[in-house]
């Protein structure tokens, strides 16, 4: 059983049985936890679909013993990446935005990143299929089961998903410490738009940089200026949502 | 010794050596890592500030083997909050900012607050000193050294500290899920201020919402409205840094 193939935590089990897409085969219980609120809905839930849960002992979980399972584990058919073929086919995009993570590895940044994309209404993420942290159950945990509403896309080729998104008249917008712009300055409204965040060291590759039609950065204020690159799509998507907002009203 | 008297990390150490103002006993550096070229520079600040730094069988790093400590720990004086009294005299706030916690109990979290703050500018951070995480090892490392440019101030009461803050003319904003304002619909310019951030799960006290001068919220655009503390507060206080930046233009 692959790590992806698993999910943990009661929060992320009850998301994935309330809204999850994707089929759960079974849930484990381990006999030695409190029963709480969180474990009686699950039990619950599981009964309504369908789904197999078993109490067992607690050395079940021995093969989990790094991870923060919280005593309920369940085994879940791998996610779905979508093609980015189909997501810019699923609908008519207008005012549409998506999220591209040039070389992620961190778990928890990848979390919380879904996270926050949901929360603000992001229409989907791209990450490539190396260099970059992918969905295991650390990131399901994290984001707290945000990764139930947005679909993932799993490209083998930024560049050419970048000039896909471009020739489909999507516009780019990459971030960068020594841009001139800041990432305010551009106006999102009316245009289906990406934003790439890069690696937390590397930044974005040269090789996006050169293709995106803006590139901007958050105006550092002090002489640490190294912002964890979740909190700092956090800044930029939330303006970006701001401008929509404030247009509509 | 206490965790809490220790930090660990390459990178953390880096930052205390070149920015900390607090004393460094000793460095322990394990026999069994690689020498590279952080550990390299930890070993040349350490001399040229004649630090003690001694290389250590791995057996000295067994208490520490649930901390990602990448061989190296520094011994290190305790750190030193500042009183909000001090805080308020150091210099005539003028546009000054603080963030305030209010049940904040997770370490990661407190972590990427720190780091966010100090990247935004924010002057100060009040955390009470019960029912929030505290400034451990974990909280400094995940601040990645951030810890050292900005003042953390600790009070026993967040109410009397609110209140404190108001009678020196400083505004107070809230944050709750339930607002009926947006974060963005407040000028945060020609004023002090604070932004109060609540705990994930509880929000931010009935006490002090009662006692702010604005409640606000961030706009969520899903049903899974479950936007993490940290990337809450970077939509927040980069908000009050464009606002800034833009008037100055």
């Amino acid at each position: 059983m692959e790590n992806s193939d698993i999910i943990y935590g009661k929060n992320s089990i009850i998301e994935a049985l309330t809204s999850g897409s994707r089929e759960i085969n079974k849930i484990l219980i381990s006999r030695n936890i409190h029963t709480d609120g969180k474990i009686n809905k699950i039990k619950e839930l599981a009964q309504e679909k369908g789904i197999v849960f078993q109490f067992v002992a607690r050395e079940k979980f021995q093969p989990y013993a790094e991870l923060n399972h919280q005593g309920v584990i369940a085994q879940i058919s791998p996610i779905k990446y979508m093609e980015l073929e189909d997501f810019l086919e699923t609908k008519n995009h207008t005012n549409s935005s998506l999220v591209i993570l040039d070389g992620v590895e961190d778990s928890h940044n990848l979390g919380a990143i879904i996270r926050t994309c949901v929360c603000a209404g992001v229409d989907g993420i791209i990450i490539p299929s190396r260099r970059n942290v992918q969905v295991n159950a650390t990131v399901e945990k994290i984001s707290a089961g945000a990764i139930n509403y947005i679909p993932i896309i799993k490209v083998n080729s930024l560049v050419n998903a970048v000039q896909k998104l471009k020739d489909s008249n999507w516009w780019i917008i990459a971030t960068d410490a020594s841009a001139n712009d800041n990432y305010y300055d551009v106006k999102y409204n009316d245009m289906n738009f990406a934003i790439i965040m890069g690696a937390e060291h590397a930044g974005v590759s040269k090789s996006l940089l050169k293709i995106s039609d803006y590139v901007v950065k958050i105006p550092m204020q002090n002489s640490f200026n190294s912002l964890n690159v979740s909190n700092a799509l956090s800044a930029v998507i939330f303006e970006t949502l701001r401008q929509k907002l404030m247009k509509d009203k």
